[in-house]
């Protein structure tokens, strides 16, 4: 689906409404200003179309279809960059990390953004549209734009993983429950995220270095914004990953510190029962001759001695604390 | 064996049915266009035919002839160039990820594959075929489709590996068994796959970078492409290595956690009925001054208490969820 | 709020008080030497106003009033230098390393710089204003005595991080208790230290090699000081995250090896009182003909026995160090 | 011990029998060809005359005595270049990797080798000189024949270690043992034989890229080779330890999961045991009123009681399979 | 406290006796050769002294009196090198790496040495004053004669410090006791001496380059000797450090197989222990119908059941190996 198409000069879209993508690049090839086309989980026809009206590369164009790609920066004969990005959201009730992608094909007079699943680029629309001096510098301020929002919306996702890792660390700390499954599937979500991430550094630094495309010093700037925002986001999720694989093994000491205590709180339970049962076993026992047995006090005197035994025990255990 | 020799020229193949490796090596030296070559499981006569016939180098020979390689690309004198990959296949039913190699030989009008072990390139040559205006491009246009089919061939292995992973994952949380074995066995499979894939990474980049071989920009975006697939695919199995590490972890943790749990169960159980076996042995005592034994009430008495105390025992036990 | 604004020249403040930022922005245009405009927690309208009047990047204002940078180095058009540091700051009762920030504009006659959080400039300035020869380079010798201020600080956190570390390695050995949320919690504010010192490692050396701003040698050899102490405080930290992952393995393993212990202990007294209520028990039958039972010496007989087998496994137990 | 010293000229040995090392000193300054010379555990002495004869650098011939070097590549003035490897061989009753030292001078015209320890060069003399085209290449062939000859004798150190592995992870998993001490020692074994072969790489790669000695195209294709072995033999050493590591995990998992289940086992008799017990302490009881006393089948009801739930149990834990 | 000043030329110290440093100072502006100021824990008047008659930096000066720095070869202008090392001696009877520090100030016609701690350069002096061909070359040769003392005494520390990981081997495998402690501290040790040595492998490898100071062929070499020694410290240092994790995970699994040993011995005594006493109370029932009770051969009877029961079990356990 064609979400819209529009002509930008001067900083200033020139038309309301959608342009027809054919129309667009008649323009682009002949005006000043550049064409912005942006499209939405496209059917194979829609792209075959914008490909064979911009004269894009086969290649890009397949992967701009397929899902689950490295995000990446490429560059093609006739002067078109193409990106790939992956968007994500977090997914709180499932705990999961949604991932999304945006392809886009930054050429001499025109951008053409291809999302694919959870992604809102309408944002970045309006954000650079009010921004007139930026919209100035032509395509590469679009890819800024979408780039942008893009990392921008990692920062919920680090947010919500942060939340569930304390969470986790609660639990495991307050010795309720081993979440074990629990600080597994966090893991996994964070190695994802870090899999769309991380691969996205050295492009990014790219960019901004000026080496990919050629960027006016204005926007460069604001390039390089978004490339430390981006290293921060990859060292927040470097630090979860390194803080879940500590908190599995904190996991595995916490349950292990339990057992100690557990064994001992039952073995001085079973002490404390055990005795007083050896002493019934003994007046248990048939002898003809246990005086004690015909003592009228007998019986009182041994539940005492079996009393006084298992509160002594009691209160020995609990000075070594294992009650 | 000699699986087809042919003569490609102006994008095209010459002539139906295999030509005569003599006849194939004189029409490289004089005529346009290039010879493909291909062997299956060469004997070493064979390929000593074929080495005198287009004169490649002795130690290049021999690792074609041998198993077990790492990956790589290597220059000969003469401008022959040599490379070897590793194919992979996912046996499913073994766990099993079987290798087989492909070794190259790309020389000025020339191009031998040699493969060894599963493998199957048939699908490589017709796609290829199909394409005229890259076998235009010469040789180095064979080895692209055939690398291509190669590391197409490695996205099912990463598949069937995490398949086998998720099962291995709902084996650990469910708590049924610990699959400690069969986690080892895939870190073992993921580790050899791992080997067989990662020293081509290199390679392929210089490839790209048109640092081994002359390649045509048109060609290049082709091999690029199949530089970001391996990328992917070497990604994806150090991923999969992180994955099967922490569920190691993550099993030995639940055993951990499990043990506790059964330590709990059992010291309830037993605390159940050690107890009533404490009464039981109080009254088994042989005291002359027993009043209580000689009640009508005592016996059943007894027994009611032996059962309130299970029970408590028991409420007990559920509220503090060791039950 | 702005703390102080200075104009220095010839190695010397050239007032007493405050100056107004705007007459100081006239000031570092026209004359010699440089103001340095200290502000503290600013409000938005504090920075907007100084940025207008110096003339500064929209992005660094963005970056100076925001809060969980990452520490960085960079320059922007006008030959403004901006740079962003982490303060720290141990605070013992809660074994927490707390942050702060300091932004800093060094432009040419001018530094500008702002700090959040806990932070105390104050000191370097009296440092600084005590060294002439140093203030005679001009703003960088602000930016160093500020660097040099807040790595200095470094050192104390990681003292403080030491000591609990030594604590807890204390804990861990004498069996007391297993610290398992302590070390935790102390590994997670090493990394969050490690994390605010690690970036400023690239940036410190490229200041010192001169690749940033233009310093003269003199000035130079004091950021390669600071440099130096930088590197010594970042190894110091991940050899404190290497130490605390060891000590939770360790943990571990004491665990364990108690566990082991107190096993064997349990058991050994099992053993002692289990053996006699045995003894007990086989008296305690109805068989007609058990001839000990009528002997006189019967009962007490048994009860020697009981003693003496009891002893002897405590005996045993002790020679084979269970109890 | 001298154990060789020949002239070659134009690929082909010039004389049979040992030539005096003064002689041979002589010759290779004046005539065409090369004198090699193989010592074998030198006396100083021995050394300190070769050393004068062909003048070479003290603290190169003080390694060459030495033992436990690590592998280099260094050259010194007058264009010698001194080559230390180490050599390795697996000894399977003791599961131990043995060492072994090569040294070599490769000077102009000469080339010296000093092997300590197990070595065998006799059969790289031999390999070589069925080659007199390499022979022709000077001194470096020797040094290439020495190499390959050293790194191919690695490959069987590697399937030793591989063979030990297999057994202990058969061990492992058989649940018959835990090796712990094995899998450690196998574990040490691999570190020490990967400190033998990894810092030889960059030096290899040197020679081969024709850093250190100035090598020709001819000679360069086979230390290339020699190269490539070393890569995969690294590689291979790399895998083992990354897999004992593993298997120390799994083995720990092993360990975990079978106590879980000693544990229930156990657990499972016990109460099969108790519960009977319990019912015989019932009927133990001296109560005047006990009914189920004076029944005939009193006796023999309690016993099939006591089965009965002895039965009931054990068909239980045969269910939930902790028996 | 100054040990010894002394005038080097021609490769031969001038004079016997300390010679004053302001007099030296003279000589080696004026005079061919060079001066060596030996100091050893020198008071701050002391060094201020010696900065003021040599004109030494004042950050250089202040690193030479602190402790606890990293080492570092720094240039200062006026062509000054100061270079910091550590050094280290094992003490067996407290398992400890002590460190100390050595500065040196290598100046146009002086090195200034200074040390603190344990240490001992007297060695280095007298080993280079016995080369008078290494001593010409100026103050560099003391340089690489301090450098080679103190790398040579990390020899020992190494050995050291591998006794005791094959104590704590020995134990853990032994089985007599779970050296949890001593691990870790060995390990502490270990990280302590990995950064005195790993950050000199850098300014190490510079000087053997020339990049640092200018240092003839000649010595050259013997700097590349002292840069090799000190890679295979570093290399040991790091295999320790490995072995040490390794051992600590390898006595955590020791001890999980003997906690299962132990287990299952205990539980099979348990279980001889136990069947006998359920005959007993079998018999101790007091039902009017038990025809055995009045056998005459009840008792005994009962006794050889009980015996055949136990010495049966016994067995089994034997069979099974749980005993």
């Amino acid at each position: 689906m064609i979400v819209d198409c529009a002509h930008y000069r001067d900083g200033r879209r020139q038309h309301e409404g959608r342009m027809d993508p054919r129309e667009a690049a008649k323009i682009c090839k002949n005006d000043p200003g550049f064409v912005w086309l942006g499209m939405a989980d496209p059917s194979p026809e829609e792209l075959e179309d914008v490909q064979n009206i911009f004269g894009l590369h086969e290649l890009a164009v397949e992967d701009a279809q397929s899902f689950h790609l490295r995000p990446k920066v490429e560059t093609y004969e006739g002067g078109v960059t193409f990106v790939v990005l992956r968007t994500a959201r977090y997914v709180d009730e499932r705990e999961e990390v949604e991932f999304g992608e945006v392809a886009m094909f930054v050429g001499p007079g025109f951008i053409i953004s291809v999302r694919q699943g959870i992604t809102d680029l309408h944002g970045a629309r309006l954000r650079l549209e009010s921004r007139p001096q930026l919209l100035e510098e032509g395509p590469a301020s679009v890819l800024w734009a979408i780039v942008d929002k893009i990392v921008d919306d990692y920062a919920p996702v680090v947010e919500g993983l942060e939340t569930d890792i304390e969470e986790v660390e609660h639990m495991v700390f307050s010795g309720a429950v081993a979440p074990v499954h629990r600080i597994y599937l966090l893991r996994r979500e964070v190695t994802d995220f870090y899999r769309a991430v991380h691969p996205l550094l050295g492009p990014a630094q790219a960019i901004t270095h000026g080496g990919v495309l050629s960027i006016g010093p204005g926007l460069r700037q604001y390039f390089r914004d978004v490339d430390d925002h981006l290293k921060l986001v990859n060292e927040e999720i470097m630090a979860q990953r390194d803080l879940l694989s500590t908190i599995l093994q904190a996991n595995m000491a916490v349950i292990g510190a339990e057992q100690n205590e557990v064994v001992r709180k039952i073995s001085a339970w079973f002490g404390i029962i055990t005795v007083p049962t050896f002493i019934a076993s003994i007046y248990g026992m048939n002898f003809t001759h246990m005086p004690e047995l015909s003592w009228k006090i007998g019986y009182p005197l041994a539940l005492a001695v079996m009393f006084v035994l298992a509160a002594a025990l009691y209160g020995m255990f609990k000075r070594v604390r294992w009650l």
